[in-house]
């Protein structure tokens, strides 16, 4: 089974209207609700590809039970450790032109909460292939707290894939996990502007694999760092070399939901133990396919096998 | 026991936000959850006066659960029929300047979902005080379906009162109800706009008293109208006369809420049998004070009892 962590789920709300009335009452022409949060995506993927899953998190109050319910809707595992708060909402209003987004701030979370949260991880551990710690922390737990969870997990001999931002990324990747996935944003963001135009340079021009080494430098201790350039395709840096990996076709679409995917994928072949310009393919391809997609978590499968015999793999060095 | 009918209850989400990043993605400063539709508001307004209510709908899905738990979080006896469609949310943005709401539309009910619900309807009957039947109907259900509610309380020697809209309204009242509540933009719908001016004519002249008659006559049945003019209080056509209540003070605020505390006081006055004037009285002030809170359904008891006393009650003849 993988593990896939998801501290801070939502319930994803999304109206489609077809002209905004800002400042009056609005009728959806259809609303969609689903569950939300990067790793309960990373867990929708996984399970579509047919993987043993098994979904640990925090939920509280309504929303907290909405999420658990379209998970068991959609029969993907998950045992949430409840919290007193409110589990978040994320809602998007969709019109012709444009996605304006509401994000809830999601519960504050006591000491108490985490540690029985801490105990369900701990026996679930034992046994598992894998665990993906993917999105955001929720109010109340420290920066450290992915950090302590990837130690945790090694004890265990599971590996860890880790998906998240800022110190919580930083301090994460140097509890040594087997792979982070960050995307163009969330590396800028901890290595500045520079690395950037370095990994991401005009179409004629390769990687300035110097900058890039010294950007994902700020992730040291992760065995193996994958950034994703979102139409770019993957850039991974590991002990067995660098690689690129690119649809040859432009992607574009719902970004997020690709990173996700990546993130489910890269897991994927981490259990299976494949090579790695292998697991760039099936990363590359299923993120191309996720993107094309217009709901996070899901993808066709025929867009899937599509994207693998489209997508190029080539060491970089 | 009072019972309010609400068969398509809501669940109220308003994100209170500093400035809206129209296309953007925004982070609302506080969220606030609560039961919403019509019948909802009127039934805590009852509860909130120490009345005994009990509320019969319909509820669906991940939000019709969240509206039974946000009832018993504020100890409102309530008694859902379920049904397979998913209970509407209605989302209100407000900023500085402005509030946009976006209301998604109810679940459509079988013919089997409401042959329940009546079953329910019939048992409650036995033994209430009144019955109160408030706001929209769900899709699926036809435009008599109040009427039939308000001639089975008839057989069952209990009084109704109804607050809805539209054909639903005028089918409804042809049914006999002691009291139906439009609005003026209601009244108007059915009646024309002559009778928008008639009723609420400048503040120097007197309602059009000739003209009211003709547009109440589009709710005949009806044992008494009551109509809301919002910030100039209420009009009401009874079968012992015609009545005008109004604040002293300028009255604004949540106009929505201010009408469904109305319809709670005139439940509530009927029920105890107070004479007209007595019950218009309670019914415009507890509506400045609804109007005066921030939240529907809810009021500060000083503000009632200061409204009480500035509530001036005159007959019209």
């Amino acid at each position: 089974v993988i593990i896939v962590v998801c501290l801070n789920p939502a319930l994803d709300v999304t109206h489609h209207v077809d002209a905004v009335d800002w400042g009056g009452v609005n009728r959806p022409r259809t609303v969609r609700t689903r569950p939300g949060g990067k790793g309960l995506n990373v867990a929708r993927t996984l399970h579509a590809l047919g993987v043993d899953v098994l979904v640990l998190g925090l939920a509280g109050g309504i929303t907290g039970a909405g999420v658990e319910t379209a998970l068991r809707e959609r029969c993907v595992p998950a045992a949430f450790t409840p919290v007193g708060g409110e589990t978040r909402r994320t809602f998007s209003v969709v019109d012709d032109s444009r996605v304006t987004a509401f994000y809830e701030p999601g519960p504050a979370v006591s000491e108490e909460e985490f540690a029985g949260f801490r105990r369900g991880y701990e026996q679930a551990l034992d046994g598992a292939a894998a665990v993906v710690l993917s999105g955001s922390l929720p109010p109340g737990l420290a920066d450290g707290t992915y950090a302590t969870l990837i130690e945790t997990a090694a004890a265990a001999a599971v590996p860890a894939v880790l998906d998240t931002h800022g110190e919580a990324l930083r301090r994460g990747a140097a509890a040594g996990p087997a792979i982070v996935k960050p995307n163009l944003t969330e590396l800028t963001a901890l290595a500045g502007p520079a690395a950037s135009s370095a990994l991401a340079p005009p179409a004629d021009r390769a990687p300035d694999l110097a900058t890039a080494a010294a950007a994902a430098g700020q992730l040291r201790g992760a065995q193996a760092v994958v950034v994703t350039l979102g139409p770019d395709g993957l850039l991974a840096a590991t002990g067995d070399g660098c690689w690129r990996a690119r649809a040859t076709a432009a992607v574009t679409g719902n970004a997020t939901g690709a990173g996700d995917a990546v993130a489910a994928a890269l897991a994927h072949g981490l259990v299976l133990g494949r090579p790695w310009d292998e697991r760039l393919r099936h990363a590359a391809a299923l993120g191309a396919a996720t993107a094309a997609a217009p709901v996070a978590g899901e993808f066709r499968r025929q867009d899937y096998l599509d994207a693998l015999t489209a997508v190029t793999v080539e060491e970089v060095r």
